[in-house]
Parts: structure tokens; C-alpha cells; sequence
């Protein structure tokens, strides 16, 4: 067995969610296991991962709308302000999803199912780039 | 160190959580390692994993009402009922619980604490069939 | 490659984030391995484990105030009650963050954010010793 490490970058223009399955992906198969486990890891508080439905759009806008009203931008609700009202909230729903993801490689081919996409979750107003710490161990 | 890689398949009645301790343990067993991580991966948006208590079946019950209150099965909230109205909610649940479980194994022992279970978390009305994708990796 | 196991405990006093950012920086590090993946395994269903912002003590304040009403103390929303008013919103509240965490090791450092520690996160009122299990792998 061997390991791969990386660090991959991503820029994001504003909250919601980013497919980044073909990155991922593509850094995997350059690694050239057959089988194994591959780990992404947000480095950030105010950002992180899922997997989610990769087809219909409104999934992905229905979830950014929970978020939305369970940890929402009211300043009542929180001390915390440093960074505007989108901060304290951002925290939350970073808290609320993963920090990282595993996902097994399994002959040549990561166990997504058919409708799973991976995603980064922006949970700030402003862009931002993000990194993922990627590990992936096997043979 | 080397590792051992499989999918096995459950079959869900009903919205709620279903125990697959026992299936689990028993192929990591099977396995024949001392020391190591297993890692189960839900190949699914409308179902996930998690551990919980394993003893009182009120807890079991007060935790699926607690997502039914979250994320209620309410068309008025959501864009998406492609498939009906516990869809979008699915969805939801599923993205705020484990798509993957990670255990360590030390001294041929899952760590599971004294009242830990390994529950796949059925989120769709319908029965179905979902495939859980387990990699252990030791020696 | 190799591994190492094993199991940490640490008091908790009363509900809230209990930052353990030092005492796993310094198990990993007494392992010598320069490139690999760190797991931590909570063995509880009432404490959880959280990455999160190690800077801003209202932070932490803010998300403790949040899952409190989130998961509020009500005995009229819950079955459970075994062991207090409590009980229930503490497994709750550990079913909505994680029970393990995976960090990669890249280069002697986990990949640990500039802003990110790690946490124990203590859902019950009462103090505790709680069992954080950990898995290195790497070289």
C-alpha cells in the first residue's frame, strides 16, 4: 500500500454549492490505485463539503434555502459579527456539514452512486479560495 | 498493512433507522486484522449513516420525529417533489447526517462505545435498496 | 506504511466545546510519521467532535447558544427522558455533528486550517470522562 497528498485550490463567487467531483475525480485516477480510500479535507470555518444529489438544480437551491432560514443572517441572534452578518451563520452551517469527506476506490472507480456529486459548500457572501487537503492511500 | 474492500446491500421498509451493527461487525471479523480503520460509505442522497444509541428505542423514535420537525414534509417549502413530497426532505436529512462513517479497530475490536450502534438512516417512505461501501485498511 | 492506535480520555466539566487542538497535535506528532491520515473517534452518543474557529471565543458561544435551541430542552418534545431533560437534546445535537474526524498529514503538519481547532463537543450537563479513539496511518 501507498499514499498520495495534495492540496487543491478552488475560487468561489458566492454562497452555495460548487461541484467539484470532476477535480476530484481526475486527481484521483492520476494517481493510479485500483483500490483505496480517498479523504478530502475543508480547510476553512466557514466552508465546507457534501455530497449531494447531482442532478436536479432545485436540490441544490431547496438546500441552500434551509440553511438559509435554520441559520439565518439576524444579528439579534448572534455576538459574533467580526466579518458582517453573513460570519456567524456561515460558522453554523459549517458546523452542520462535513469538514471532510471519505470516499472508497473500489476497481478503479470512486464508490460515488449514480446521483452523488461532491461538492464544496460556500457558506460567505464574498469570493474566496479554498483549500482542500486531498489523501488518498491503496494500491 | 493491507486492506479489503466490499459493498453490501440493505433493504429499507419504511423512513427511520435501521441497525446493521451485527452485518458490519462481522465482515470487518471476516477480515482477519488486528489494528485498523474501517470506513462504511452510503451510496445515496436520500439515505445516510449514523451512530447512535443502541439501548432505548424512545431515542430512536424521538430522533426521526426531531428531522420530521426540521425538515417537515411541507411542499410549500421546497422547488423540488420530483418524486414526491418526502424528496426534497430526504435530501435534507441526508445532507445533515453522515454519507460516511469512519471506526477505528484496535485489538480486533470495533471501537463502538458501550451503547454505539451503526444505523443506515432511511429517509424515503418507499422501501428500498441501498448499498453501503466498506473499506478496511490494517494488519 | 504503518499505524498506531489508541485511546484518549479527557474530562469535561459541563456542556460546550472543549478544544483538544494540543493533546492530538502531540500524540500525532510522537508517532514521527511525515505524510498520512489522522482519525478521531468519539465513543459516545451524548458528546460529538467538531472542527471549528479557535479564534474568537463568541464563536463558540454563538453555536453552543444555536444548538441549544435547535435541540432545546423541552420534555414535552421527547419520548426520552432516562437520564434528565438533558438527555435527549444531547443525542440529538451529537446525531447533527460528527462522531469521527479525519484530518490529513501533509509534510510533519496536520492539515489543520489557519483558524481551525479541534473540539470535543460535551452535550450533557453533568461532567464526563469522555474516549476519543485515534488511527494514524502513513509514513
Amino acid at each position: 500500500m501507498r499514499q498520495a497528498v495534495d492540496i487543491l485550490r478552488f475560487e468561489t463567487r458566492r454562497q452555495g454549492l460548487v461541484e467539484i467531483t470532476g477535480e476530484v475525480s481526475a486527481w484521483t485516477a492520476r494517481q493510479g490505485m485500483a483500490n483505496g480510500l480517498l479523504t478530502l479535507y475543508c480547510r476553512h470555518t466557514s466552508a465546507s463539503l457534501l455530497i449531494q444529489e447531482n442532478a436536479a438544480p432545485e436540490v441544490r437551491a431547496d438546500l441552500e434555502a434551509f440553511f438559509e432560514r435554520l441559520a439565518p443572517e439576524d444579528p439579534t441572534l448572534y455576538a459574533h459579527d467580526d466579518e458582517g452578518p453573513d460570519d456567524m451563520p456561515a460558522h453554523i452551517r459549517a458546523a452542520l456539514t462535513p469538514t471532510h469527506l471519505c470516499v472508497p476506490l473500489i476497481d478503479r472507480r470512486l464508490t460515488l452512486g449514480a446521483w452523488q456529486g461532491v461538492y464544496l459548500f460556500e457558506h460567505r457572501r464574498r469570493p474566496h479560495v479554498r483549500e482542500v487537503a486531498l489523501h488518498l492511500q491503496g494500491e
